[in-house]
Parts: C-alpha cells; structure tokens; sequence
C-alpha cells in the first residue's frame, strides 16, 4: 500500500533543540561551579529532570523548575535570589529563541507537501511547541501538529484512530529511535531514523531492543523523497 | 438539528481549579509580607502572569514560575533560596493534587454520554490536564480531549473541522463565558454558561460584548441534561 501520511518529529528532526538545552546546561553548570566547585552538576539536574518527568513532563518550564530545584538543592539554599533569576532568565531566553530549521528541512517540506499529507507528532509543551512550529514559518504546510504527552505504542495509536490513518500507509520520521521509530514499526508502520548531533540519554534505546524490519536510517533529512518513492 | 455533541470545558467546569489557585495566592502573599510588608503582591502576581502569559501559556507551571518571578522582584532578590525552595514545592503540591470533581459532574457525565458524543475541550497544560483527567476516573466516558493553547473562534473552528462536527450540533458546557460561550455562539453553535464560585478576572466579559441569543446560563450542571432536551 502507497504512503499517504508522513509525519515529522518536531525537535531535533524539524527545527534545533537539544543544542540548545545543552548550552544553557553549559551556563547552569559554570554558575553553578561558583558556589560548589565540586558538585557533579551535571548529573544532578539530570536527576532531578527525570526524578520530575512524571510531574512536570517534557519542555522548557520543567527544565527551568528543575534547574531551580537543583540550583537550590546542590548550594544547600545558599545561593542568592539573584542567581536564581539568571535562571528564569535562561528559561525565558529559550522560549523567545527564534525557530532555527535543521539544514534541508525547508526544501524538504515544501517538495513532499505536495504528494503526502504531513503531520508534526511531538512531546513536549503544547504551548511552546504550537509557538514554535508557528514561528518556523512551515505551519501552512503541514495537516496538524499531534503533541503527545509520551510517544509510545498507545499515544500513536490514538492519532492513526483519530486521523483514520491505516498504518501501512503511515512514516514516521525522527531522530529518537525510542520515541519515532520502535512504537511505529511496532504497529505496523514505516520509520525513518535520521540521528541528530545530540541525542538526550533519555532516548537511547539498545541495539537489541530494535526492530530488524520496517525502518531505515538516513543521513540528512535531504534523502527523504527518494527513500520514501523505494518504499 | 439535534445536538449529536457536547464539549465541556474542564478546569472549574468539571473539576475544581482556581479555588487551589487561591489558596497558593494566599499563602504566597502571606510567606512574601514577612519580607515586604507593604508590597501588592496580588496585584504584582497577576501583572506578571499576565506579562509572561505570551510566553509561558497556561497553567500550574506557569504559575510556578511567575511566583518565583514576582517573589525576586518585589523583595529586591532579597528573598532566601529556603522560600523560593518553599514556593516550588507548592507548585508540586498542586500538580499532585487529586482531581476534585464539581458538585453533579459525575452523575452527569454518566447520564449523558449514553446519548451525547462528550468532549473535554480545555486550556492550559497539556500534560497537567490529561493527568487531571485520568485521575478523574471519567476518561473513558470522553470521546476525547482537545486542548487549546486559547479558546477563540478559530480554535474552535479547527475542533470542529478535525472532528468533523456542524456547529448546529454542538453545545459548550462551561464556567467561562469568554472562553467557552463566546466564541461557540459566534461559530453557530450553543452554549450553557455555568458560573464558578470564583472567576478569574482574565476570563471577564463586558454585559454589551455576550451574544444576544444561543447560549444559557445554568445554576448548576445537573440542570444540564433538560436543558440540553429542551433546545
């Protein structure tokens, strides 16, 4: 059966984010080192993001709480209020940040919006996400924008009833295997794997854990067309 | 044409909301008058939801942080790290909070959804609503959900067309005549308005802005089902 529906992870497949996570983690761990120079920061907000998830889940308001929370957890409530504001201001520099599109993703868009329908399928903050699709200026191209609160068997299940999308003539594409690519080929639909300079630990998925069929890892998102015409 | 579908609105519609607003408000203007005693600080929050609004949507996160802000600011960064360590911890606690039907819902949403397609169809956080919701224990009795980063005409014009409802059959349920009858009304659908013991003034609505006809103010949402006949 012929693809009809593609749909595109948001982070890190369609538009820049992880990178930035890690630069303000960067800066969180430099102000950080001034009141405890030998505090594994690091792995404490890491910790405390995953500790949180059930709570906050994904987006950049969890992240600001956690890194407060951590901020005040590893200085023992020493650090000054002003400090703490610096991280509010991080948060808030994040949200404001233009969309900045990976490289191929614009030509690539509009050249399969033609022949398929397109779906964004993203974790994270509705808010923040809508902001940023919004933002990218590639919205008009797309059918709708799914924000699941967890990427798994059952949430993609929920839009291919939703959309009345049989799976076979379903692709997903995206940078977690985790998250893109197991749940999909799982119910019967394709993927494909484009890895990102950065994954988040929380992603990883063991070699042995994926599916020996059904999905395919590219190097650029500029190789989708073709491999979708050799499905 | 008879209504085929209801969508009711959830926080404070469904289930209690700004009461717990409230009583945060009311402990964090208490916890920030033993550092200035003079300062507005109800008026301070609510300017800085409002100015961060924009930015940070909808939501017990985004309270969380606008507290945090407003707490920094008005003390001068004053404030020790041990209370704002105090006011994350109520942004916790009003995440974990068990979902506290209103008054009838339950019973009401049991009755209707033998002969009605329902809809929860709410702003905010999309994971804090649909943890709201699970919690709620009425999940199963919802065709779906659909959050809204607003609720205006076009948002709901897009509910409708995703899910392919005429405006003539649909009915809002809510507790927000800006959010919830407005803009309905305008599509051509109904609306019954159910008022909440508290309003938030965000939600306000001048008498010479509401709509003249197609929409009803209930007492209470076990009204809801002979109202709903009588149309």
């Amino acid at each position: 059966m012929p693809v009809r529906v593609v749909g595109f992870d948001g982070d890190d497949t369609l538009w820049h984010s992880e990178t930035r996570f890690h630069v303000t983690q960067g800066e969180f761990r430099d102000l950080l080192k001034r009141h405890v120079p030998d505090a594994d920061v690091e792995s404490r907000l890491a910790e405390m993001e995953m500790q949180n998830l059930s709570l906050y889940g994904y987006g950049v308001k969890s992240f600001t709480l956690s890194m407060l929370e951590t901020a005040i957890e590893v200085t023992g409530a020493r650090i000054p209020a002003s400090d703490l504001e610096v991280i509010l201001g991080w948060g808030k520099r994040m949200l404001m940040e233009p969309t900045e599109l990976l490289d191929g993703v614009e030509e690539t868009v509009h050249s399969l919006s033609g022949g398929y329908d397109l779906l964004v399928i993203t974790k994270g903050d509705l808010f923040d996400q809508e902001s940023k699709l919004a933002r990218s200026g590639l919205g008009k191209l797309f059918l709708g924008v799914e924000i699941l609160t967890e990427k798994n068997v059952e949430t993609y299940r929920g839009v291919f009833q939703r959309r009345a999308i049989p799976p076979e003539e379903f692709v997903m594409v995206g940078n977690s295997l985790r998250s893109d690519n197991v749940p999909v080929v799982g119910l019967g639909g394709s993927a494909f794997h484009i890895p990102y300079q950065v994954t988040w630990a929380h992603e990883e998925v063991r070699e042995e854990d994926l599916p020996r069929q059904g999905w395919r890892r590219l190097g650029s998102i500029r190789e989708l067309g073709a491999a979708l015409q050799r499905l």
